[in-house]
C-alpha cells in the first residue's frame, strides 16, 4: 500500500514519518552507534524512505536516548541505545557495524547464519589475507572463515557482487578517495605502478570521537601536520585494491595529514606516466560515466572538500602540470559519508534492490 | 499522476528528478541568486518534492551555470544565472527575492499585479512604518503602498495570515532568534518590557558573501568581537515584533557579535521578572507545542548552534539562574535556514497548501 | 655584572641566553607544568630577562623533556618534567602553581615557611571565605589559615599589597575581564549594583588540556553554546571582587559561552544607570590612565580578542546605546595571558621589584 | 651610552622604549605597510633592540594611524601611514618593500644610489632571469640592471653574500619551505633530480589581505583544496634554487593547497633515492647544525605548523617509509615569519652586523 501513503504525503496530508510507518520498509540495526559513523548512519537513514532503524547498540551509553546524545536527531528518532543483544540484532534485515576492529569478527557469523545481512564499516573484513590483518591490527583475525565470502563494498568496482552479498566490508575513508582517483590510470596501465604517491589530508573526524588530547580544538585547530608517515593501517587496504586494478603489485607511498576541519578528505595523487597517455580527461569521464556517486569535474578544476560536505559524492579532477610525465589527480570525499556511512548505505541499497542513491540525494552543505 | 511517479520512485525505478518532472509542482523563481540565501534556497529546494526552480537571476553572473559557481549543486540543477526579466519572473507561481534592500521594492508590485506571489528575504517589507525604514536604510521606501498587505512571515505568530498572503516579508536572522526566545515571556507579561537585553552571536555568513576584509578567514578566525553596539538595522524590526507581542512598547538593548564560524546564531536573552513567574519550562513548552520548527529543550539544557546546522529548527532553553529575578533564554538557529531561506520555504509551503515542513525535514549536519 | 652582559648582547656578541646566565636572575619553579597555563608560563618566561626556570613538575610526565611535549620550546629550555619535590621547590625564589584546585593548598604553607614565595594560578586562595570555597569546590578548604595573608593578584586593584605579598591568588580568566570592565562603574556608584549582567565568551583553552569529548575540534568547532547558565565556579570570585569595588553586595547574572577558537575571552557587560552618568569615556580613561596592562579604546570601538592574542593587555570599550539607561562595556583578554600566566608574571615582577611588564612586552599575534 | 640604558632597563627603571631612544639604533622604513607582511614586520621589529621604524608608507591608508588599523600595535608605535616619499625613504638606513610585484623595481635603484639598503619581500628580484620573470608576471622586468647585484636572501645558502649585500630578494614562502627541505638531498646528489614532488599546504594569509571571495571565512573555512596545480609563480623560483643546489636542472611537480588556518606552511616533499642513501637523519642534522633558524627534529617526528606559529624557525623531519626507495621530507614554517618578514629581518641583522636572530627569539605561540 506504499503508493497511497506516498500520494497522501505528496498532498501534504501525511508526514514522512507516517509514510515510513505505512510503507513496506526493512528493519535495520546499528552496532556501536555512539561514534561518528554511527550517528552519520542515523542522520542519513532519517531521510531514507525504505529503512527503519529499530535497534542501536552501545555498551557505554545503554539506556541513553539517541536524541539526548545527538540533539540534531531530536524529533527524528524515538530510540535509546541498548546493550548489544544477538537475538534482537538477528531480527533485523540488515545490521551495520560501526565499531572498533574486532567486534564484527565476533558477531558477524552468527547473524549471517540467522539470515541477517551484515555491513561492516570497520576494517574487520577489508583485507583478504588474515595474516596481513593480524600483523597490522596486532591481534589474530577473529573470523577468517568469512573472508572469502566478504565483498569489498566499493560499488564502482564490485557492484554486481554487492547485489548478491550477505557480508560487506565497507572501504575505509582514505582507501575510497585514493582508489577512486587512481583506478582509471592503473586499469589502463598508464602509470608506473611501482611508484605511486598518495598525499592525503583529512579532517579530524577521521580520528573518531575518542577523547584524545591531539584531537582537541586547542591542539588541532590552526595547525597542520602529517602523521603515520612511516606506515598507516589503511596502506595494505589501498595496496590490495590498487594491485587488483593494476593487475600487478603496486608500490605506494602514502602520507596522511591532519587538517583543521571537521569533515573531508582531499587526496592528491601522483603517478609517473609510462608514455603519452592520450586524453586523460576523457579517460576519467568515461570510466565514471555511469557512476551515481562519482563526479569528474571539468578539465582544470580544483575540487574543494566543502563541495561534498555531508554528501555521498566523490569529486575528481585530473591534471598534467606543464605537460610533464607526472600526472596529478585530485579527489575529495566527505570521510563520514562516501568514506563511511554513505557508502555503507549505497551497499545496503544495492543489496535490497533499492535505488542505489536512496537516502543519499541531498546536496552538500555549502557554505 | 503524481502517485504513480512516487510509487515508481518508491520501487527504485525512478529517480527523484523524474518524480519532479511527472508530478504537478509549482514553478519558482529566485531573484539575486548568488548570495548565501540564494544558494541556500537552491540547496533546500533541491529536496522539495513539489517545487521546480525555473529561473534564477543575477546581473553580475548572468550566463554562468549555477553548478559552476556552487559545485555542491552539480547534478541537481541544469540552470544558469540570467538577467532579471519581469516577463519570465511573472511566469512563475512564486518568486523569492534574495537581494540587497531596495530591489524588491521595485519589482514586487508588478509581480503581484500579474498574479505571482512574492516572498522577500530582504528587509524591504519588514517594517510597517515607511519613515522608520527610510531612516535606518538611508533612502526613501520604494513601495509604501504595499506595506499594509505585506505579511511578516513568522509562522509562529502569523500562520493564518501567511496562508492567505500574496506578499511575505521573511523575518531577519537575529529577529527570528530573539523574537522566538522572548515571545512566551512578553505575551504572558512576565518581564519588564522596558529593559530587555539581547546579546546575540552570529557566524560570518550573516555578513553576506561580499568581499570585505573583515570577513576574511585571516581576519575573522580565531577572534571574537561585538559590532554595532550603538545601533543595528535589525533593532527596529525586533522592537516592532516584541512590541506587538507585549502589547506595549518594548525597550531593547541589542548587541550583535561576530563568532568565528560559518553558520549559526546564538541569542542569549535577559529579562527582569515582574514577580513570581510560575513554571517557565511549562510556559515555553506549551507556547510551542504545535510548532514544527521550534524545539523547546529539557530544563537545564544549553542548545548548541551545530544542533541546527543546515536545518530549519529553532532550539530554545529557559533558565532562571540562582532563582533570582533574572530569566535567561538561550535560542539557536541556523541563520541561513530558519533565519532566512528555510523560513522562506515554510512560508511558501503555507501559501500553497503543502506540508509546512516539506523540503525542510533533514536533520542538522552534526558533527 | 649585568650591564656588561647586556651591553655585549646589545653589540650582538652575546645571545640572550648568555645574558641570563651572567645576570643576577631569580630562580623560579612551576608546579603542574603540562597544562596550558604551565606551558604559557614557559613561553612568556623564555623572554623574561631576569627569570630562570629551574624546575617544572608533573607527576604524569616526569622524565619527559619539556621540548618533546611542547616543540615550540625546542631550543629554549633544557629541562625535563620532574616529580614534585618540596626540597627542590623550596630552593626557588618563587613557585608558580599551575595546578588543579587543592594542590596549592597542600604545598603553599611549607614553601612560605621556607622563604619561597608562592603565586597560585588555581582557585585555591581566591575566595576569602573558606566555607564558600568548600561549597563550590565540593571539598574542605585545605589551608584556611593562609587566606588572610593571601593577596588577590589583580594589580589594578591591589598593586601595593602585591609588592609586599608572599602568597598571591592570581585571578581567574572570566573574573579578570568582568572586574576590569565593571570597576569604573561600580567604584563610581553609577549603576544598579543589584542587577549586573556579564555575558562572557571564551575560547576552548579555558576548559584546559584535559581529553574531554566536548573539547574535541569535531565537537566544538563550527558551533557556539552557553554552559553553566545556572551557576559557574567563577561567579563567587567575581561577586567578591565587585562587591568590594561597589562597597555593597552585587547581584550578578553571569552566563559563560564557548566560542570556537583557541584563545580569548570577550565579556559583554550590561548595567542599568542610576542617573545621568556624565562622560563615561573619560571615566574609563582616567581610571586606567596609569595601568600598563589595560587599554581603553577610543569611543565607539569594538575590541577584538585577536588584538590581545598572546599578550597581557586587557582592551576595553564603553557604549551607551541610543542614550538609553543601559551601559554596555566590552572587555577582551587572552585567557591564558592576562587571564592567567601573564597576570601571574605581572605579580612576580611587582613582588621582586622588576618592571611590571618585564617579559610581557610583545605585541599580540595578529593576524 | 647604550649599556647605561640597558642597565637601567635591567633594574626596572627604564622601559624598553626608552632604551631604544638612548641606544644607537638604525632607522628603517617600510613601503607598503598595510598588508600582512608589513604588519608582521612591525610586530617583530617592536621587539628588536636596535631598530627604529621611522616611516611606513601606504597610498590607500595615508594619514591613518598604524594602531588604528592594527590595534595589537597600540602602545608600540606612534606612527601613521604616509604617502611613499623617496626623500624620506632615502633618509633610512634600510627600507623593506612589502609590496605587490613591480613596486620595488621602480624605487630600489634610487634608494641604493643614495646609500639606503633595500630588502625586498616581493618577487621583484628573486629570479635571476628577467625574461622568465616577465613571462610569469605578465609585464617587463622593471630593473634588470640590478639583478646581478641582488642577493637571494636565504641565509642557509647565501649567508656571506648577504652580509655584504645592498639589495636583498627575500625568498617566497613556499620556496623557503621547499628548498630547506630538499637542500641536503640535492646537494648530496641522493635523489633523482628530474622527478621531485612538492605537495604544499598553506594557511590563508599566503593569499594576502586583499578582499577576495575565496578568502572569506565562509568560503575557506571547513574546506581544503588544491590550486594552481597547473603552474604557480613560485615554481620558477623554487626550481632556480634547487637547480643551484643540485648542480643540474631539477624537474619539479609543485602542487599548492589552501588549508583552513591563518598561518603556516607544511611542505611534504618526495624524492626517489638514487641508491642506498646512508643515514638520512645524520645528513640533515649535519647540514643544519649551525643554522639558528632551522631545527631538524628527532627521527620519526611529524612537525606541526603550530610549533612555529609566530616564530622564525623552520622545523624539518625526514622519513623513508617502509625502507622503500622514496624519501619523504616534512618541513613547516610560519609563512609570515620565516616565509617572509622574519627571514627579511634575519637578512637585515646580517647586513648590519647584529645577532642574526635579534628580534626573532620569541617561542612560537602554542597552543
Amino acid at each position: 500500500m506504499g503508493w497511497q501513503a506516498l500520494e497522501m504525503y505528496h498532498k501534504g496530508r501525511l508526514s514522512s514519518d507516517s509514510v515510513k510507518k505505512e510503507c513496506i520498509v526493512i528493519k535495520v540495526g546499528i552496532v556501536g552507534g555512539t561514534g561518528y559513523t554511527g550517528v552519520e548512519l542515523l542522520r542519513l537513514l532519517a531521510q531514507h524512505p525504505q529503512v527503519e532503524v529499530t535497534l542501536i547498540t552501545s555498551r557505554s551509553e545503554a539506556g541513553v536516548a539517541v536524541s539526548d546524545m545527538y540533539p540534531n536527531l531530536r524529533g527524528h528518532y524515538d530510540l535509546a541505545f541498548s546493550e548489544p543483544d544477538p537475538e534482537r540484532l538477528a531480527a533485523c534485515d540488515a545490521v551495520f557495524f560501526a565499531t572498533p576492529h574486532g567486534v564484527a569478527h565476533a558477531l558477524a557469523g552468527e547473524l549471517l547464519a540467522r539470515g541477517t545481512r551484515v555491513i561492516d564499516l570497520s576494517a574487520d573484513f577489508r583485507l583478504k589475507d588474515a595474516e596481513e590483518w593480524a600483523q597490522w591490527y596486532g591481534q589474530p583475525h577473529g573470523a577468517p572463515e568469512l573472508l572469502e565470502e566478504a565483498v569489498y563494498g566499493m560499488p564502482e568496482v564490485n557492484r554486481e557482487a554487492i547485489r548478491g552479498a550477505r557480508l560487506i566490508a565497507v572501504p575505509g575513508c582514505y582507501p575510497t578517495a585514493v582508489q577512486l582517483g587512481l583506478l582509471p590510470l592503473l586499469e589502463a596501465g598508464l602509470i608506473d605502478a611501482q611508484h605511486v604517491i598518495a598525499d592525503c589530508k583529512s579532517g579530524v573526524t577521521g580520528a573518531g570521537r575518542g577523547a584524545k588530547v591531539p584531537s582537541l580544538l586547542a591542539e588541532a585547530s590552526e595547525s597542520f601536520k602529517a602523521y603515520g608517515a612511516s606506515g598507516h593501517r589503511h596502506l595494505p587496504e589501498i595496496r590490495q585494491g590498487l594491485t587488483q586494478a593494476a593487475g600487478q603489485p603496486v608500490g605506494l607511498t602514502f602520507v596522511p595529514h591532519l587538517t583543521p576541519m571537521i569533515r573531508g578528505i582531499h587526496a592528491t595523487l601522483y603517478g609517473r606516466l609510462n608514455g603519452e597517455p592520450g586524453d586523460l580527461q576523457a579517460l576519467f569521464e568515461k570510466r565514471f560515466a555511469d557512476e551515481p556517486a562519482v563526479d569528474v569535474m571539468p578539465a582544470g578544476s580544483h575540487p574543494e572538500t566543502r563541495s561534498v560536505k555531508g554528501s555521498d559524492i566523490c569529486r575528481l579532477a585530473v591534471h598534467r602540470p606543464g605537460d610533464s610525465d607526472t600526472v596529478v589527480v585530485l579527489a575529495v570525499i566527505d570521510n563520514l559519508v562516501k568514506g563511511a556511512s554513505g557508502q555503507a548505505i549505497q551497499n545496503l541499497n544495492l543489496m535490497f534492490g533499492f535505488d542505489e542513491m536512496a537516502g543519499l540525494g541531498a546536496p552538500a552543505l555549502m557554505p
